[in-house]
């Protein structure tokens, strides 16, 4: 299986991350692996994601959209309306969930309400994530957050609404042929896993508690809970929706798990280099806390972390893995643009630029922009 | 079949309401069914709700007990415990849950999960109602409200880990020998629609709003959203896990929604018989945008809607019926008191007061013990 030498190719030299602006001394540490995230001349290993990810982005939108009709009482359906659909978004957590269903054979169908459902969620939490009471965002996605938009109070409901308008997609619009309603019920217990106590909600009180100021493994441990958990849960829903046993989504909930964190990460580091002064950042800044030293390297073992936990999937599937493996490189590299507005206007490159970076607070893949790698 | 004739007895005279304190002429309109609640020298079709009641609290403070453990991080752990498990409660929709199960034959242990997540569900709603962006409120069943007690952050947070809490524990603790999955979804579909953005979260916005002002429909509508939904969902998550049909699943909706207004309501009236200046109030008071004899007459109707809806579960049914019959006596009579400490300490007796009346901001059966009235 051509897949082994795949997880264990020499890395190329040439840092292609943030071409577009000067390379500090510090991201020259960077190295590539073998696999590129292109569209174009794709060597024999390579994956168009950017294709794979654009293409379903109209459907998702299309899917939201409806899932969200401005009806009585408008003003909470506008304020829900304008978490998740008002300035787009990349769709990581959908596009996760059904690449993962469909690398474990599972047909996509049966993956995209909970897919969706998976966007309600992350919109959610990052609409009581910005709150006064937590990290007192003013902005999200480039424009005001929904509280700085519609009041605190509306902040609470449009987030207390979409939790479970979430549920009510999955449970309503999966389709029962696809998915029987014992698999669907550990779908939704593994939502509820990602979101509660243990999981996000946790990571936001460690975060603002400040849990992060005490070395490395408390770090780590915020970002896993805040950043790494809708990851996790996306891909993991992904696998079981589309027939994964206990094993492989555990496989799928680990490899979830290291790229939500190395997508943070990365953010982080191209917040430094791009000489933000960490206002909008998380509390758990792996390069406030530790260093970019350590964040670089911190990098590279998630990185090969996350690929490590695809290997048997590749051994197993083939080619079927290619949209997840090519998905870390992406966290890495943000080689293209995804547009959320879809309908194939995705992926004009744009340069790199401090707000090209992600908002610091946990809204994976938006904005997240660092200029074309792709060549 | 006896109860034909139950849900047409003519009514008695004498208002036993409030007794310990005496009646404004006001009060004297009001006039009691056949039906009473009481545990001594019960009538042929009188039944014992209050030892139905208390029988079944210790099991659901032990399951709620069981399901929020103090781990890490501790203080989310405090903080959904204190909201849930702190002070107590009545645990009315946990009690109408598993009485609806029963009705309609089904094992109660198929709907005790459901029955404490629906606790948890109602705590979180309260917990997020409190905050100082809505209710403002400093008290919650005589204590500190969450917020008061540990931060708006910590209460959001806490708000925000229940409802996800509660569907986990319906899918982790649900026997499966008794519920089959596709039953599971449609009470976790029922809890999710009661919590959104059509339900509960519509009825917080509507009073915030002060959509109430607007005259009886409205006034109707923000208390059926607010209040009514806890009890449609109670009601109907029992019925649906008892093995209820979609037709009797929406007479329990019928049922339910007219018992939480009318007790909201009976509260409202108790706060302003009590002389309370209506600080701790929701917007949308009968009393105060109607009037008392309006506030009255609605009573009337109320507790003849819920008895009227109950009417086919009586002809078919028989005397399991009689817990949620007397339910509805209960909700204006409150002819005695249930502590949540369980372990047969209920039903001791205490006199009305203001305090005695619910906090005016939707907890149903905490604190609303208006005094003996099962002479």
């Amino acid at each position: 299986m051509a897949f082994s030498a795949l997880f264990f190719s020499p890395k190329s030299s040439l840092p292609k991350m943030l071409p577009a602006r000067p390379l500090t001394p510090k991201f020259r540490h960077f190295s590539l692996p073998l696999l590129r995230c292109s569209s174009t001349s794709p060597p024999a290993a390579s994956f168009d994601l950017r294709g794979y990810w654009t293409s379903l982005i109209p459907q998702i939108e299309s899917q939201l959209e409806a899932a969200l009709p401005v009806r009585f009482p408008e003003r909470i359906f506008e304020a829900m309306r304008y978490s998740v659909l008002a300035g787009g978004g990349k769709r990581a957590p959908p596009i996760m969930c059904i690449a993962a269903c469909e690398l474990v054979g599972g047909d996509r169908s049966a993956a995209f309400p909970t897919a969706c459902a998976l966007e309600m969620v992350h919109a959610a939490s990052l609409v009581h994530d910005d709150l006064p009471c937590f990290d007192a965002a003013p902005l999200r996605r480039g424009r005001p957050s929904t509280h700085a938009r519609f009041g605190v109070d509306m902040a609470v409901l449009a987030g207390d609404a979409l939790f479970p308008l979430a549920y009510s997609h999955v449970v309503a619009r999966t389709p029962q042929d696809l998915v029987p309603p014992a698999t669907l019920l550990r779908a939704l217990a593994e939502i509820a896993r990602a979101v509660g106590s243990t999981g996000m909600a946790a990571g936001q009180f460690l975060d603002i508690t400040g849990a992060a100021a005490a070395g490395e493994a408390n770090v780590v441990a915020v970002l896993e809970k805040k950043f790494g958990e809708m990851a996790e849960c996306s891909a993991a829903c992904g696998g079981i929706l589309g027939g994964a046993g206990e094993e492989e989504t555990e496989g799928l909930r680990r490899y979830g798990r290291a790229v939500g964190v190395l997508y943070e990460l990365v953010d982080d580091i191209l917040m430094e280099e791009a000489g933000s002064n960490g206002k909008m950042r998380s509390n758990a800044s792996v390069v406030v806390a530790l260093g970019m030293d350590r964040a670089m390297e911190m990098l590279e073992e998630l990185r090969a972390k996350a690929k490590r936990a695809l290997q048997r999937f590749g051994d197993k599937y083939g080619d079927r893995v290619l949209p997840l493996y090519s998905f870390v490189d992406y966290a890495v590299e943000r080689g293209f643009v995804v547009e959320a507005e879809g309908e194939g206007k995705a992926a004009s490159a744009a340069s790199a630029t401090a707000a090209g970076a992600g908002d610091g607070n946990g809204d994976i893949g938006v904005d997240g922009n660092c200029g074309p790698s792709g060549e």
